[in-house]
């Protein structure tokens, strides 16, 4: 419940891309005052911009170290040492080989901070693909590099939002490939990793949806043999280790079975497994992606961010919509607690 | 705008699979007389049974040609030449063949009346694949009998609420052969029905939003080819051909895009062409299946029909839900006026 003698944990904020939104949005979620205990993990010039280009008040206070406490009513920003300098001349919008230098030490730093215990967990700003590539960072996002960082055992990306949880079985890969690459063992440590991370998500022992891959979950192998081949297997293998596992489901009534929207429409269930990134994430993007957040299962530590990107369209005129993000603030501050 | 001398289409409702949920969900949809000139399709024993276990009070009257009139406050029903006698001894509830037979002699008699111009469209009760295969009628449902019955055209099933239309480029297939069967001119040709269904959309010339087949519409070629080997191309044809049809978009935000709940968001499309069963039905039954409405694009006749099956569990009880019947009669209606 705590660290240290602090009654609240302390969560670090890595700023993300400089040229994206991230830098406002980090901003804007902490102008309120309460947002509890956290440190900005980025670059002060490029915060300070940020604050004016919102408009508010809130002075940048430069902590000498990550776990210093910040006077109140500051921004507290902590940068992590090999930062690149001169990042307040980036061109807000582009993809630059240095903000993608930039986003990449604050993430590994923040990581580094959460590994050792000095912070409870992270919230990561929207970084850009490109620009990390640009700067020789060769993952596809965040959730690759903290694996990675973490020493490479098996995580699974979760989204959550107020009705509806859902963690995917494969994620960034063409569908035909994704559909290759699912099996067994893919399915059951999917399980196992929602499972252990049952504390997180409030509840004992979640109630697992795992949704098929075909239509009508294969209608008994008339409409495809994944459910029967290895699906079904899994879900019995995972509830013979007290899993409270249960499908496989038809794809497109299963997240409607699973919204929660009480007291007319509780959810039947906690979570849902989905096969592939695009069943899992239509539903829980269709009532609008303001509340999203991306949740990180299987590593270490906790790791949340917002359901967006970097914006560059929109970047820099400091009219980005933080909701996401706080919403990816509160997640984590919870799921810390826990 | 009319059939004959009378001021309101006529629509023929078909019963269903008898042992299921169809014939008191028809007798639900009827009783309140807001449902227009309808002649029920179907066994007057059947719909008599229904009746009775709804509780309704609603006469049926047996027409002796399926354009007679019927007394105000019955329930008109037309026995269809070679329909099974004997039908109110089956057991609710179960696959038997003679319903499946009796629910395919009404859906020839409907389809045959439509194509006639005697009604002016169809609304069909829900029936049993594996009772329709049973009895020797081998389609996996009504969209492909109906499709037989008009001469075997090109048809598309589309699935729509009040906030949201989706057209599905591939149904009831194993996901890994929807990929194999989708081309060039499977997405144009869809492209080109829903054109051609412009005017019972009631929009001139539809917004039409095409959702790639890829997580993030393939990133570029980066998590797969589709996008940019084929359904890239068919848009650019029929954007020649005069069609508003954009995209590919990313599938996880496509659909939020084009929901329709104004004044708060009104949708930036009028229709979302899926080219997946899932991708299209996740999101048009996650806020629930009660007013979800399936229509059969490309016929020579209206054809529309619920968002849910026979309901096995609960049939004979007369306590089903009619909401999406009676939407997908409200749909018929205003279709047939277009």
């Amino acid at each position: 419940m705590s660290t240290g003698g602090h009654s609240q944990a302390l969560l670090a904020l890595s700023m993300g891309d400089a040229a994206g939104i991230g830098p406002e949005i980090v901003v804007r979620a902490l102008a309120g005052g309460q947002a509890g205990r956290c440190i900005v993990v980025g670059s002060a010039e490029v915060m300070r911009q940020a604050v004016q280009q919102t408009g508010l008040l809130l002075p940048v206070a430069l902590l000498q170290s990550p776990d210093d406490g910040a006077p109140p009513g500051c921004l507290p920003v902590w940068q992590p040492p090999g930062l690149p300098t001169g990042l307040a001349a980036l061109v807000p919008g582009q993809v630059q080989a240095e903000a993608g230098r930039a986003a990449a030490c604050c993430i590994e730093a923040a990581a580094r901070l959460a590994l050792a215990g000095t912070v409870a967990g992270i919230v990561t700003a929207p970084i850009h693909k490109e620009a990390l590539a640009a700067s020789g960072v060769h993952f596809p996002g965040h959730t690759e590099m903290l694996q990675a960082l973490a020493g490479g055992g098996p995580v699974r990306m979760m989204l959550a939002n107020e009705q509806l949880r859902v963690v995917l079985v494969t994620i960034h890969v063409a569908l035909r490939r994704a559909i290759d690459l699912l099996d067994f063992d893919g399915v059951l440590q999917t399980l196992r990793i929602v499972q252990a991370s049952a504390r997180q998500l409030g509840v004992v022992r979640p109630r697992i949806a795992v949704a098929g891959l075909n239509p009508h979950a294969g209608e008994g192998g008339l409409f495809g043999d994944e459910e029967r081949l290895f699906i079904a297997p899994a879900i019995a293998a995972a509830v013979a280790e007290g899993i409270d596992a249960r499908g496989p489901f038809a794809p497109d009534t299963v997240f409607m079975r699973a919204r929660h929207a009480p007291p007319d429409h509780p959810g039947e269930f906690d979570v849902v497994v989905a096969m592939t990134h695009d069943h899992g994430l239509i539903p829980v993007k269709y009532l609008g992606v303001e509340q999203g957040v991306n949740v990180t299962l299987g590593l270490p530590f906790v790791r949340t961010s917002p359901d967006h990107g970097t914006a560059f369209d929109i970047a820099g005129r400091g009219i980005a919509d933080a909701r996401s993000f706080e919403a990816a603030l509160r997640m984590a501050r919870q799921l810390a607690a826990a």
